[in-house]
């Protein structure tokens, strides 16, 4: 070992779902939604004056946290915005989550939550799904530091109302409630209406998924105004400018065009249900999705190689080789085609292997 | 108090130089490059497919980071890229500085790196600049958990060359070195030819000065590869996709030109001599700059009065009321017609007041 070597950190980080290169691959491996953006996007990134592009960002955000505020019908003040939801979640870990006492979240859930946690020494306890997979309330009535909860859950694409998370609020007044609605607007149950009951309630949401922009890296918090106002300290210790003009310019125009947003969840909804008929129809076990992904398992295949055979096909979807999932695969709902196509090889595969 | 408001942290953050929404300000307080980026950055974003904004980016920056390592001519796992190169040492610090001993930099220089420190817990210890704001390699030399200093200095403008950063790594071999070359395009010296000998040593370089790019929030890092893999895994368990699809595109094309690059900078030192000439032939006293900005003090006029002269005349400067600065002005160097309004204000300005 070198001298300097020994203030190193050595972390154990996330890993995201495959990217490939590969140009005709059916990409249903990421939760990208199938669709581009709206129309609007590009109208917006037209106006752009590159000219301006030396100057630096608007640090605060305005617009689009005005937007978004209009949106959801809520204050600015109560919308925090960052590079993606998985750094507004980073922040909110560091400015919520500072209790001796363990946070609390599923076994089965984003596999980010517990990354966190070593990042920022956060100490966690799990609470196993039930045999259903889902969440049970009163696994988190018990003392804690804190709570992260999806809802709908992923990977699992099971949701909860209103009851559930009021339930889980109404026993943790104590301590910060954050609620990852990443996939809430693919039938999913939004908490903001909780929001003034409750002031330990954050809501994270991302424009990733149904926003059809992963590639832009914008989500945001809606929270009471101190909440806010201290997730914007972290930002403003870690990075004053962590929204880029562009980013910021396209969330607004996104934001805006709240009719293509409706259109392309629906649609995605729509496919969702087909597709989860006709894999029930070829024999799978489909959990009931909220989101814009099913994760399905086949009584008689086991989930690796369904997951290989489909990737010799260029058809990517994830397979997660963990404990209690690791015979489930989860698939994103693409277009219809893309989904027929999944759906017509896995029928000649099921015969063939069966 | 409320109960659950003891898990939250409370933190005083870094204050960015003042934005305006006004049209027609002279901005000459955020060290922002007065002219807009390569002609090539408008070209490669007419290219983008924005129906293509629904993927995730390449995790990895592969174009970006095999474009820098071509461009300093070293091997592409010695580069690392994030979200502006204040994410890029926020990194750092959590990477590379684990140790119970304090950390070291000057006491005037970036004031960004104090509250990464209080952000994540990093004791750190400052060393006063001599009485001609420079860095003394000897205050260096003791124990300490890592380095970080500026070459060129900020808010100085002051740079040193190979021996002095040379010194700087003989006598710490035993703890990671950073030096953030954020302002080096402009005159300065570049360690990355020290590289090869200092396991150690990090440099971090930003494409919002010289590259014109503050608007787009990016910055790298160049290392050793194991210290470029650890921030890696810090990257990877903070945020998967940091660097958006847009931004790396641009980031790529900005680089490829390097005779615009190379002309801009020119263009800025030549402005900033003649300027800084015209300031002492007013009375100023001017730091020896090798960046983008001058730090300036005026023997009869208090720094703090000739701002807020300047600002009524909507030219926006930067005063720090910081000890041993509190008297000082830091101009950022804009096209030569901005500097001639500047410098024709302070003319009549001086004239009038003293």
């Amino acid at each position: 070992m070198k001298p300097w070597q020994d203030k190193l950190r050595v972390l154990d980080p996330y890993v995201p779902g495959e990217q490939s290169k590969e140009k005709n691959i059916i990409k249903l491996n990421a939760n990208e939604n199938p669709y581009p953006p709206s129309p609007k996007v590009e109208d917006a990134i037209k106006t752009l004056d590159f000219s301006k592009l030396n100057l630096y960002p608007d640090a605060l955000s305005s617009e689009l946290i005005e937007t978004l505020a209009t949106h959801h019908k809520v204050d600015k003040n109560q919308v925090f915005v960052g590079n993606g939801s998985d750094e507004v979640i980073a922040f909110c870990y560091m400015a919520f989550f500072n209790s001796v006492k363990p946070i609390v979240f599923p076994d089965i859930t984003y596999s980010f939550y517990p990354v966190w946690c070593r990042l920022f020494n956060v100490p966690f306890k799990t609470k196993a799904l039930d045999s259903n997979f889902k969440i049970l309330a009163a696994d988190y009535y018990e003392e804690n530091g804190g709570i992260i909860l999806p809802n709908p859950n992923a990977p699992t694409g099971i949701g909860e109302g209103k009851d559930f998370i009021a339930d889980i609020l109404e026993h943790n007044q104590d301590v910060i409630v954050i609620i990852d609605e990443a996939y809430v607007d693919f039938g999913g149950y939004s908490a903001i209406e909780l929001l003034e009951k409750y002031e330990n309630l954050v809501i994270v949401h991302t424009f990733s998924k149904s926003r059809s922009l992963a590639g832009l890296r914008i989500g945001s918090a809606i929270a009471n105004p101190q909440l806010i106002s201290l997730l914007n300290s972290v930002k403003n210790s870690f990075n004053s400018y962590t929204m880029d003009s562009i980013a910021m310019l396209v969330g607004t125009a996104s934001i805006k065009d709240n009719e293509y947003f409706e259109a392309n969840a629906k649609n995605i909804i729509q496919t969702r249900e087909i597709f989860a008929k006709n894999l029930k129809d070829l024999g799978f076990t489909v959990y009931p999705s909220q989101t814009n992904f099913l994760l399905v398992s086949h009584p008689k295949i086991e989930a690796n190689e369904i997951f290989r055979a489909c990737k010799e096909q260029n058809i990517y979807i994830r397979y997660f080789n963990l404990p209690r999932i690791d015979n489930c695969l989860r698939i994103t709902v693409g277009t219809d085609s893309e989904m027929n196509t999944l759906k017509d090889f896995l029928k000649k595969y099921i015969k063939d292997t069966v």
